[in-house]
């Protein structure tokens, strides 16, 4: 099917683009963050959506984590659509926060992360979706985006 | 030594307090969040805080691994100070948002997290900490924050 066959409708916010998540960072973004967040109607789940705790902007970080070797690759951040698409598609769907609109990761890339399970933390404010990676995780091209910037390793 | 010997100052944020960490939540918190960020003096080293890019409430995401296992255990939040103390102390230390203060994890409990590496994300908006925890990561008595509320788990 096709990669969006399936998907509810984005709601206030802009349907899913198709630009390369690969350079993200390449977006200024808006000056000031968090946005104000405005309640819209979503699709996930209402049993979820009442006890999801979100921040000032409506958003929740979601730890990306490779299923099999326990490799966490990256943090995106969802909203209740976002989290809505990634429990429906079995594709992880980030919201930009620098692009403001939803992020099929690999969608341009081809570097998508095919969802294995998902669960919320004990205070519903924190999402870990384990997942297979296609290819690389990160825009530079490294398996994680925590490789580069390592500032501390203890002596065993 | 004594559990906070050798901390730097707190700024112009209260010291670290003693409360059980386990009944976090307990404690109602503000009304809103976030906070403003207000700059304060810090003693992180100034390279690392020059590339930190942290939230509208100064804040970053701080994810906590098991070291050996590869579980993610929790995710908690960091400020420059937090971060510093980490990087020096050993023990994982995070900006208790719902008390607004330092949170040496273990303090009461005993549920340490023994800091093994610190790394930043390609963005540098999201820390890693790979820790071997002490007893249970989560006040509830699991081993992780995420043991508890699984939203999804795909067929194979």
């Amino acid at each position: 099917m096709g990669r969006h066959a399936g998907q509810p409708t984005a709601g206030t916010r802009r349907a899913p683009a198709h630009q390369a998540d690969k350079d993200h960072r390449s977006h200024p973004g808006p000056a000031q963050w968090p946005h104000q967040y405005v309640p819209r109607p979503g699709n996930l789940d209402p049993a979820i959506a009442a006890r999801l705790k979100r921040s000032a902007d409506g958003l929740v970080p979601a730890i990306a984590q490779q299923y099999d070797t326990g490799e966490v690759l990256m943090l995106g951040w969802m909203d209740d659509e976002a989290l809505h698409r990634t429990l429906t598609t079995g594709r992880c769907t980030y919201w930009s926060r620098s692009r403001q609109e939803y992020w099929v990761k690999g969608d341009t890339s081809g570097h998508f992360q095919h969802v294995k399970s998902v669960a919320l933390d004990c205070d519903a404010d924190t999402v870990l979706v384990k997942v297979d990676q296609v290819g690389a995780a990160c825009h530079t091209g490294t398996r994680t985006c925590f490789d580069d910037d390592v500032l501390l390793r203890a002596a065993d």
